[in-house]
């Protein structure tokens, strides 16, 4: 679908323009607060929902670039892109370098072997990032199955020389934490008791014959194994097959590798603020994604959402309060290497990030807004709300802000913020070859980005700052790349929006 | 999930064994004809429910034997299970001789070439049965779309040394008709019109970056040329590109291989009438699969029904007036020849097969019941339809009977029956690796089968028989293998079922 083809809902149009309070066209900016405010969300709702400028944006990064994993050049040019495509938007960018892992794929298929039981058929696999290759010729070895770290450990020895099948039973998105440690931590504790491979049945809320790959890590000392994910499809027949008795045997063929770390960039752009523009409000999203799709819901989305949102602030005048740093992460995806090259580099400047905000979690219609702040944060942000009354957004939902890229943050206790986005079909995709344009809806992504816009002005432009979180306990564990888990909980409002805008 | 743990509607059985006029435990045969009607429906339709056998036997044709492409071992060894099986349910059967083309699919991958406009990708193909290999290097060439044969015909001389991209917007399951001659006949018309290779839009309801497969067929005189499906995703992406302006160009390595014609086999088998035995009511189905997935409902779910409803119908005394035939067709997927070779045969036959059924829309839950007969045919069957109203089935609908196998007895005017399954999810899972056991849902499998053991029933044991239907006025077409257009047009019934079972 062209940008131009856009159609968005008169409804919502007229319901969003014609709000009650609203200034007249023309109305100056030294009117009343609250005419003020709804002024500024009519400039940066508006065009957000008219424009189709972050489809068109998506379109591109997608069509063009396509997927782009750390180190690759693809990921290079969507950082060239990147900061092109801020010129074009009058919005002041630069890189500030990461170093990246450089793993690619190659040759990849599994095959169950034939036996006495059942005649052999190929496996649809995907290697896990992060996976050791097998020789040319492959592995061949029996499958045991588990369904936790707990059963694998109970396995002891008969865990030597086999490939684990690593199965679960996710339905729903709210699994994907719960089973995303299988992925992320299985290969190691499979390699550490002596296994020669590891599959792991896809993360997915649907498949059609579907593997979906994602990062896996192997501990200190522990020497990598060829490491895949299987369908839910494969999966299902292996647990069939072992359940009937008897032994499985498959063969894997991996061809991926592990080249030296390679340079690379975050891309960081801004938004000088007018009164205060030593206070920074970061919006992030990673411009990273796998080598397969094209990264069109993760994270292409965000990326777009948040680069858009700089551009309809950065035309306003006067600019707000405070600055808009925009911060396009590298490597969220096998490393988290450009949240890590940011809190260092700006470690000395953390204590002035007064919000910051990541948008993860693909590209679908805003749900509400969430937040990570210490006392008062609900009080503050409500008066806010009331311009995404017609986007069905206005509510504080009970569940945190956060997201993988800021979670090196969160020592310093940068207070979070974030648009919430329907992702109940997002494991669908996520990580697979069918994470493309034609998954997102233009509409859904328009009135997000017009969320997150209008959020990242609030944030920026309010008279008094978000109180800091406290610290946690211990710094958030990086073992697993914290990107696995989406904020996907079931929305639960805590209060709704007020129906009038507060000062 | 295992047979055992099949669990069905208390509701639902409670309904069905507790209708009004049903008659008491060891009601002889010797009641009135409602009464041994009912008596029968609860012995067959009961057994369909409860017993699970229908979904054991799927599973174990498509875990054990999995996928059975037209010529491969694999087929053959589903013949022997065949064979087997109907022995295990006391079932007389047999082989009877058919040969069969043997086209076996090699490595296959497709790639987007960059330009400066994109960046390459690989593309998601997957050969069309049929198609011709590439050279071992592959094919290069530029992309040119079309959605229709007529739109080919008008680019003339534009189509040489092209790669011909087969574009179309199917969304729904009665799209399937609409579309599929562009892969049966569009790579035939663009060999003829030049082109070096073709790419067809995936012929699928639902995406997950998921490639269908079937069969392609090249007019007496052309060459065939490499022809491959593409996933929807891809097929856009090249639209989107192609619609951008500029030259697209791809890649495709295709290693299939065209053997010689193999030997294989029908398997048939029969319940003998007890008062005419010569008058035949042929069931059938399709043994053979596509080599992708393993064929679970498209035609495992056929297959097991089928067999089924032999079991139950053999297993009762007396047997029906008439005999119940099986026939389990090979080659319906790449040729038609079961169908074909069954045609010539039994050419004698023919006159005495009073009523055929084919089921080949995959394991749905039943909709109603579908006739093709001459006048009348209606008011004979609808006194038979009660048994079937728990089941939501006992309707006639006025789409008509038929099925791709069934074709070849169309000239003799065989009247036909079927039970409309619903496959509004079919093409989702359609000739792809996603077409697995997991797909079907055990429940539907099982009302299904009552219902086709039910009707099997009711056309072999009704005093009358229906009226045979007029010849079509001139032999249906098999160009395009007519099992490609599913009997999936919306269920509109003609006649509600009477409240009353019939004499």
């Amino acid at each position: 679908m062209s940008a131009t083809s856009l159609i968005f809902s008169p409804a919502l149009m007229i319901s969003l323009l014609a709000a009650p309070s609203a200034p007249k066209a023309g109305a100056s900016s030294s009117a009343s607060p609250q005419a003020a405010q709804l002024q500024m969300a009519e400039r940066l709702v508006g065009p957000a929902l008219t424009e189709g400028h972050a489809w068109a944006r998506l379109t591109e990064l997608t069509d063009t670039i396509g997927p782009r994993l750390s180190g690759s050049e693809s990921a290079e040019a969507a950082v060239q892109w990147a900061l092109r495509s801020f010129k074009a938007d009058g919005v002041k960018a630069w890189t500030e370098p990461v170093k990246v892992p450089h793993w690619i794929r190659g040759e990849e298929h599994g095959e169950l072997l034939a036996s006495e039981r059942f005649r052999g058929k190929s496996l649809q696999i995907m290697a896990l990032g992060g996976s050791a290759p097998t020789p040319p010729e492959g592995i061949t070895a029996e499958v045991v199955e588990v369904s936790s770290l707990e059963e694998l450990a109970a396995l002891g020895d008969r865990v030597k020389g086999r490939v684990v099948l690593f199965s679960h039973d996710m339905k729903v998105p709210e699994d994907y934490g719960k089973f995303a440690g299988l992925r992320g931590r299985g290969p190691s504790a499979a390699a550490k008791a002596g296994a020669v491979g590891v599959l792991v049945r896809s993360l997915a809320t649907a498949s059609l014959s579907t593997p979906h790959t994602g990062a896996t890590g192997f501990a200190e000392g522990i020497k990598p194994i060829p490491s895949a994910s299987v369908t839910v499809e494969d999966a299902l027949l292996l647990h069939r097959l072992l359940a009937s008795g008897g032994p499985v045997r498959v063969r894997l063929v991996l061809g991926c590798k592990e080249l030296p770390e390679a340079d690379s960039f975050n891309v960081v752009a801004e938004v000088k603020g007018r009164e205060k523009p030593e206070e920074i409000v970061l919006i992030g999203a990673h411009l990273d994604s796998w080598d397969v799709g094209s990264g069109a819901h993760d994270d292409g989305a965000g990326v777009v959402m948040v680069m858009e949102a700089a551009r309809l602030i950065a035309r306003q005048k006067p600019a707000p309060r405070r600055t808009v740093r925009v911060v396009l992460f590298m490597n969220e995806e096998n490393g988290l290497r450009g949240a890590k090259a940011y809190a260092d580099a700006h470690a000395a400047e953390l204590p002035r990030h007064v919000a910051a905000l990541e948008m993860d979690s693909g590209g679908g219609r805003p749900l509400g807004v969430q937040l990570r702040a210490g006392e008062g944060g609900s009080e503050l942000v409500r008066p806010w709300l009331a311009p995404l009354t017609a986007l069905g957004a206005a509510t504080l939902l009970s569940s945190e802000a956060g997201g993988a890229d800021l979670s090196p943050l969160v020592p310093a206790q940068v207070p979070m913020f974030s648009v919430r986005t329907d992702a109940s079909r997002y494991f669908d995709y996520h990580h697979t070859h069918a994470d493309t344009l034609d998954k997102v809806e233009p509409e859904a992504l328009a009135q997000s980005t017009a969320a997150v816009a209008w959020m990242t002005y609030a944030m920026a432009e309010m008279p008094s700052l978000l109180v800091r979180p406290a610290a946690p306990s211990k710094a958030p564990s990086l073992v697993a790349p914290p990107s696995q888990v989406h904020p996907t909980a079931p929305a639960a409002p805590v209060v709704g929006a007020p129906k009038t805008p507060g000062p």
